[in-house]
């Protein structure tokens, strides 16, 4: 299968959720996620793949060499965040979609048969901006969160994810395949392989992150006859929240971390009212786990001063720490011997971001692979990627997904990983 | 009528939307906001008086000695902050019907009749949380804001004032009372009655007020895999603003001014997406128009520089500037008399909040009495009037009203208030 027919379907699937300014809004569990799952089992049906449907909402295209093989799977995510780009997981579902379809052509025509079968999948809200947290789909299948907590979560007018799933009708039953290995390929959704001028990129490992939930309470009074001295205004301190988290970066080396508050609300939002409450989500991200850790205690610190100061209660909870993952080094000598045999260039890179194949990861040897972002920037809708850069990248999926389908990772064991 | 009956009644309204903490919330148009009116038409409707709603939703009771006279109008909103006080509007409101009780009785009873009819009103939307601008149906009635204009504002989901009224069954088609005067007791919302011991205030003017709406538009990005250094983060800016605000008070004499921010959104509002969008709304009071003007004029330009060092887009509009109000001098020595013959002390004090009243006062002379708040709060679950305070105040209305009745401010020009 040509790559002109990879760039047809990558643009196709671009118009489902499309925005005026050239990025697409297709949040977990909505219309527009339906209409991208039809997309893709439709892709499936055309070929005469079975498809499955988990119960939390995971999508397989199953190739069938081996009846009762485990399965390579290969593949990302569908959906996007709001006023997301066009790139960001689409991208890796489309690829693999297409490596499959060259993988089947290629044995149909007389190559050597796979060991294992092949599942391309499309997970459940990696996002996670309708509902929190993101990774969801792969991290119930690798057995990181519960599925029935993750299917009570509620997006923020009280839909679950269950009767979100059910509205459109991907709440499946299906048995999950069982892997053997896991393959990726997604954005850098940052600047180093631009920079440098190069293709691909094998991810190593990913960067340690962690949340704070934050909640500030303070008391609700009149905005027009409350005397300045007599407030305890929760929004105020939240600010103060808000730049303390920004500002923590720069006790450490540039680039070291990242830091960000991108979820706040507050009560009860009347011009005329002094806030009571404000609920905020402060995200922190560094390569090795010290760095964060300090960063964390540093706030805690400022931040209970800053309670102290106004003289209201300041709430700080860690949820969601994700500790460094290492990708296995014969993953990456794997994706560097497909980068070669392409005659295309490949350096070793972090991820900053959060992936499914870091939950994969956690119980099957995977293998990530980045092209580059232009600009680095991604999650809006100027997120972007070259044709030529993305041909690139599912020509090496392609031959990645060849050797884990012959067994090359196979024996690869948890304490390498 | 005794106050024991007073009291009766205003407890018995507390109960609609009370909250556990010992508040109310009846936002506008809620189907609270329906049940205390249905409580308001039932309590005019067991002394035969007609009730009558216009078309943005005002009641008015009325209690008619001379067909086709003009009315004194008397009374205050029964709507509530989220989460606000069982004391602020509803008190005026159940006082104003008590008083208008009382007086009926009187006349009946072979006192000398009034010379103006009377209407005990309970407006539409003084709190502006679900609807904004606040102090909405006494302004138009006053010719303040357009009806129409008013009738399209949408809350958070879309509803318009409109369609909020037609679901409650209080968009009325009645013809509206002509005034003449208007009188309306309140809550202090402030500490000054409370600290010097003075059962009443008489209102001499209302402070300068003005509204800043401001929108920060930055760059949508990933909070993970984004750079410091390439962020052009909203919310960060945003909170920049926030402090500003707060913190431009300092520059002039202590409780000269007031300001904050009350109402703060952003977009997308997601975890791990460093926000595009923060729109926010600051709010400015001084008893003196040059306060709030050079403090808005510092905040502009302090916002200049943080767009500039941010490098992102940062509008500010000045909205809702309303200017001091100065109630007549007549009226106010006609509370004083009232108070004299009470044996009530009674003293001249300025609102910080604004009130129906102020509304009113740009067409007819207005009286406004306070009565005082504990520990000076309101908006809040913990707003607090004692009944012995309350009772006073009831008693001080019913007399104001007797002599606007009577015609004690007829002939009150304009250039006087």
């Amino acid at each position: 299968m040509s790559s002109e027919a990879f760039l047809t379907d990558f643009h196709e699937v671009a118009r489902i959720g499309a925005t005026p300014a050239g990025g697409v809004e297709r949040q977990a569990a909505t219309p527009e996620d339906r209409e991208v799952r039809d997309w893709f089992a439709a892709f499936a049906a055309r070929r005469g793949w079975p498809v499955r449907v988990d119960s939390i909402g995971n999508m397989f295209a199953l190739v069938e060499w081996r009846p009762g093989a485990d399965f390579v799977l290969v593949g990302s995510h569908m959906d996007s965040q709001p006023l997301g780009g066009r790139f960001d997981g689409a991208y890796g579902v489309i690829a693999a979609l297409h490596a499959a379809d060259r993988i089947a052509t290629r044995v149909a025509q007389g190559a050597p048969p796979p060991e294992h079968n092949l599942a391309v999948v499309n997970w459940f809200n990696e996002e996670g901006s309708r509902f929190a947290p993101s990774i969801m789909g792969s991290s119930v299948f690798a057995g990181l969160m519960d599925e029935q907590e993750m299917l009570q979560v509620t997006d923020r007018d009280g839909v679950t994810v269950a009767e979100a799933l059910d509205a459109i009708g991907y709440r499946g039953t299906d048995e999950r395949p069982t892997p053997v290995a896991y393959a990726e390929i997604h954005i850098e959704q940052g600047p180093v392989l631009e920079r440098e001028g190069i293709p691909l990129g094998a991810v190593d490992c990913s960067w340690y992150t962690q949340k704070l939930d934050v909640e500030v309470l303070g008391e609700q009074s009149h905005t027009g006859a409350t005397a300045m001295a007599d407030r305890r205004d929760a929004l105020v301190a939240a600010s103060e929240v808000v730049l303390l988290v920004h500002d923590v970066t720069e006790e450490f080396e540039p680039e070291s971390m990242v830091s960000s508050v991108g979820y706040l609300t507050l009560e009860p939002n009347s011009p005329i009212v002094v806030p009571r409450r404000v609920h905020l989500v402060a995200d922190l991200r560094a390569n090795r786990p010290e760095i964060v850790q300090q960063a964390r205690d540093l706030l805690l610190e400022r931040i209970a001063e800053v309670a102290r100061k106004r003289d209201l209660t300041i709430d700080v909870r860690d949820f969601d720490v994700r500790p460094v993952q290492r990708f296995p080094e014969e993953g990456l000598e794997l994706s560097e011997k497909v980068a070669a045999e392409l005659g295309a260039g490949i350096r070793r890179i972090n991820t900053m971001a959060g992936h499914d194949s870091v939950a994969m990861n956690r119980i099957v040897p995977s293998v990530m692979l980045f092209v580059p972002s232009v600009d680095g920037v991604s999650h809006c809708e100027r997120e972007f990627t070259t044709d030529e850069q993305m041909v690139v990248g599912v020509d090496a999926l392609t031959e990645a997904t060849w050797k884990l389908l012959h067994g090359e990772l196979d024996g690869v064991r948890e304490e390498q990983r």
